[in-house]
């Protein structure tokens, strides 16, 4: 069965420990991963969203923090900070430095980051085809207001430096419009047995994806099932600071809003097109969390499939638990 | 009063210690860093020699290497390997790298070499001003044999990787015949009260350094009077591997030959030009070792006054009098 999976960091790296448990070693799973994330630091190319689905599978991730190497030490970045060269609210330690350490050094031979991508896998050895969303720089920037004017700051400053702590007016795939998709993204959307949105952050990490030409489409026209899961439980986000994101694109913090947010791929009513192409919506199918079970009916009364099931990714048997949900609820749809 | 010294790696680190001890912190020290062994590793920008004088004289040099940084990790050494990432025969420090990464960072944002040496320096404050010979590259090949055929390798490689076993057939400073003096160097040389050649090597440390055009003719033309001190007592090298880099350039292993080859700025016999200048040699006064006291005579009778004193840089204080005994004989041949 050929898998793909659209994801972000955190979330998207959980869930696909989860479904690599669920499927087993013969399954075919290609990742596309977000790039929005990616950010120059002291002159080096850091991909945290890649790194994070890598260090995962791959065994290298911190387990309690969700990113970043385990038993990691940070010389290089206490020496950095004698130097007075930040800055120093991104987190890098010494081991990571190395990942971006090599990635920077063959982006500047030539290759493209795809590429560099399959060459650190081939170290992590992930038991998944990671490719990113595309070798073209796409940087998602948060528009803010500070000291009464408007600013766009990259979406690490928001998130990582400012803890989404002032409200983001609107988010900015900036080079999104431009970019193409990576080598193999467009062929493993077209080939895919079921496609899966996991529970990652719909604005800035499935969203930004979607917004690389090509990709929304591609998905929308896919033979393959399309199921996503809730990255939303109750009011709030499982983990992370999704409800600040979606303020900025008008959706509201709850499971139903984000499933009608990425829309519905049955024919919408008076659409006599029959679904699919371009400006679509894109799901078949979407779990929400039990405490959720009362935005089934909603979710399905806008055309989409819909399933309450536990969605707490607290280990790895309870995630490969919602990921066969998520195949099931795909093989149901697709009988439909 | 403005000293300047022309200076490579442990051995110009070790004796500009000793000189700032001798002269107090009063005195005008610049010193014209060798580049010639700067390499690019892992994409980032490496400058053995400028560091080695940084570190040494900034308090953060690993003493008993005489190179690199004191209390190392290697974490991110380790971390390449583990991608199969080399070469792996040159060990940077966890701290080290942090220098390079800045290093390599402010030139790809588009400052020169020397801006990029004082930055780095505000940190370190060497009690020097510490210039690179040049802003241009230049990089210290050295011709072998290797399997029947002649390859020109990196200094670094000959030196570092092949522990100079092979013998070196040629020495050559590539870039260096098209590279300009750093900002600040010849005004340095021309308003120098003494130039100092420390126990550095001759062919690979001075002599690069001396290969930037115009920097030696600057020297032979500089109103200050220029003394050395020999890299060799006895007929070996205080430390490394001059013997190794002497032969390539013809020049026999001992305190007089290495004299001779930089040669007297007296007018030779028959030289009606009255010396200085151009193709003329540069020094004004040697220092030999105790153990070398029989060369004097003979280096005096090349036209360049001589002394035999310690030459053994075994701690700071009989550091600081070579030091002493090289301006004193700048005093002696000023008055002459």
């Amino acid at each position: 069965m050929r898998i793909v999976v659209l994801a972000g960091g955190i979330g998207g790296a959980r869930f696909l420990r989860g479904l690599k448990e669920a499927v087993g070693p013969q399954a075919d799973i290609t990742v596309i991963g977000n790039t929005g994330d990616d950010i120059h630091l002291f002159g080096l190319k850091v991909c945290p969203d890649l790194d994070t689905v890598m260090y995962t599978l791959g065994g290298g991730i911190h387990e309690e923090q969700g990113w970043g190497r385990a038993d990691e030490s940070f010389a290089v970045k206490d020496e950095l900070k004698a130097y007075g060269v930040g800055p120093e609210w991104f987190g890098l330690g010494d081991k990571d430095f190395a990942t971006h350490i090599v990635r920077t050094q063959m982006l500047g031979a030539g290759y493209p980051l795809s590429a560099v991508t399959e060459a650190l896998c081939a170290r992590w050895q992930p038991g998944v085809r990671l490719i990113p969303m595309s070798d073209d720089r796409v940087e998602t920037h948060v528009l803010i207001e500070q000291d009464g004017a408007k600013k766009a700051v990259h979406f690490q400053e928001f998130w990582v430096k400012l803890h989404a702590t002032v409200p983001a007016e609107a988010i900015i795939p900036v080079g999104a419009e431009s970019a193409r998709p990576a080598p193999g993204v467009l062929e493993a959307i077209a080939e895919a047995d079921v496609i899966l949105f996991p529970p990652s952050n719909p604005v800035v990490s499935v969203g930004t994806i979607l917004a690389v030409p090509g990709i929304r489409a591609a998905v929308a026209a896919a033979a393959a099932p399309v199921v996503g899961l809730s990255p939303i439980i109750g009011a709030a986000p499982v983990r992370g600071m999704a409800d600040k994101v979606l303020a900025a694109v008008g959706v509201e913090t709850s499971a139903a809003a984000v499933a009608r947010h990425y829309g519905s791929r049955a024919a919408a009513p008076g659409d006599a097109s029959g679904g699919g192409g371009q400006g679509a919506g894109l799901l078949d199918g979407w779990l929400v969390d039990e405490a959720d079970a009362d935005a089934v009916a909603e979710v399905e009364a806008a055309g989409i499939p819909c399933r309450a099931v536990p969605l707490w990714m607290t280990d790895v048997e309870r995630t490969a638990a919602m990921a066969r949900a998520a195949l099931e609820l795909a093989e149901a749809v697709r009988r439909a």
